[in-house]
């Protein structure tokens, strides 16, 4: 039982809210039951330590179970070393030490299938839009999510609360250079579509046949000309009423999802 | 100029950010250009006062002649007051006092059209979503949303800044009793679908033809079988991943938009 709030292992765990740490270490935290859940479901290699008060240990008998069957460390901790650890101030008494995967873009485009949907954060900036986006990529079936080397880091606490776990759901490449990423994702014959307020083609008219990538841009300006001139498309989803935009959350979501119907009604070839 | 921090005009105004307040009044608080501009735009005769520092003035020049034009009085205030008068801290330079203008249920169903689109938030709590829907059934064109009395407040200024103006962009009827909201929805021969992640018809599958309603109900126990029960249907949005849900919002904007979507595919009668 780990009782001290300032031992250096509370400190070096805590110091994971901050990026420059997280660079270094390629750790990062997963905080909450639902976080940590997930982790251990689909990455349990991922996970490092998990740390867990007596009264949540006895709420999430299962899911400390599996964790052990997984071979994992799991650490009991008073709610003072939890409070001390975490960056949410409430992680309801159970979060986890996750190491990152790094994904190379290049093995992520090879294992894509033939009719892949992509999701690109080019400049997504704000965390909660950067994790619910994962989250909506992760609900409407994408195979990737690509986020450039300019967005927010996506192993930041509040990114990581947001995706509810998505993180671990379905392969996520990061700190790619946004021109790098386009390359790459033409080269193997993913069409590009910026999904910009600003587009000419409305989403219900986009021609979603094939394997695409939807690229989302920055919250207030939208996506930089550079990027968007090197898209195929431009795509706009339409506004039926007074409103003056969507937030990129709910655009993306709407974008993946137009996606993930296209490809229903499709018929699969031999 | 209004320079006293501590003047009754400033508590009074602060004090809209309690619903007690804004209850016995009648006012909330517009916080921010976005929010004032489609105000005066919209609904200029529920806008009371506008409080407005220089430097911001100088910055919405054109936002500040349309409401001198609409006879709206204008207070030049210091940037401490205005600070001292609003709930987010940060309202860029300019916030107003407006009036709710209450819009009792019967009168806004009796101006429905015939194909109409209806939101419903039967147990909406957290103010970020239920301004996103108001916001995101807006986007979709839907012609009015009804928020029950058990839902957060609309006029708190988290609800207020969430919707971004939308709040003045389509009628909403709020503080009504979730059963009185759905008999009479059905009296105008209305069809109810319950958004829930329970339901057994994927949203692809429902049948969108007509005058319906979309019920949200809370983030984190869906509807209440009494009010799915009180449905014509139960409708989820399809998880193609492995993601457990869709947030509230994004659940409402897909629904949303798929109705949206079904009204323009439909041939118009006469």
């Amino acid at each position: 039982m780990l009782t001290n709030p300032r031992s250096d292992r509370v400190k070096s765990v805590r110091a994971l809210s901050r990026r420059s740490v997280r660079s270094r270490t390629g750790q990062f935290l997963a905080e909450g039951p639902q976080a940590v859940r997930e982790a251990v479901r689909f990455a349990p290699e991922q996970v490092r330590d998990i740390y867990v008060t007596a009264e949540a240990a006895e709420r999430h008998a299962d899911l400390l179970a599996a964790a052990r069957d997984a071979k994992l460390w799991v650490h009991e901790v008073t709610p003072e070393v939890l409070a001390a650890m975490c960056d949410a101030g409430h992680p309801q008494g159970l979060m986890a030490v996750c190491r990152w995967a790094r994904l190379a873009l290049d093995d992520a485009l090879g294992a894509l299938p033939p009719d892949a949907v992509v999701c690109v954060l080019a400049h997504v900036r704000d965390p909660g839009n950067a994790g619910t986006v994962i989250r909506g990529a992760d609900a409407a079936g994408a195979d990737l999510v690509v986020v450039s080397d300019a967005s927010v880091d996506v192993l930041g606490p509040k990114v990581v609360r947001s995706t509810v776990g998505s993180l671990w759901h379905l392969p996520v490449v990061t700190e790619v250079p946004i021109q790098t990423i386009l390359e790459a994702l033409r080269g193997r014959g993913v069409r590009l579509f910026a999904a910009d307020g600003a587009g000419h083609t409305l989403l219900p008219y986009a021609d979603l046949d094939g394997p695409h990538a939807w690229v989302m841009g920055n919250e207030a300006w939208g996506l930089d000309a550079q990027v968007r001139d090197a898209c195929d498309d431009v795509v706009r989803v339409p506004i039926h009423g007074h409103a003056e935009s969507l937030n990129l959350a709910m655009a993306a979501t709407l974008c993946l999802y137009a996606s993930a119907e296209a490809r229903l009604r499709r018929p699969r070839g031999p």
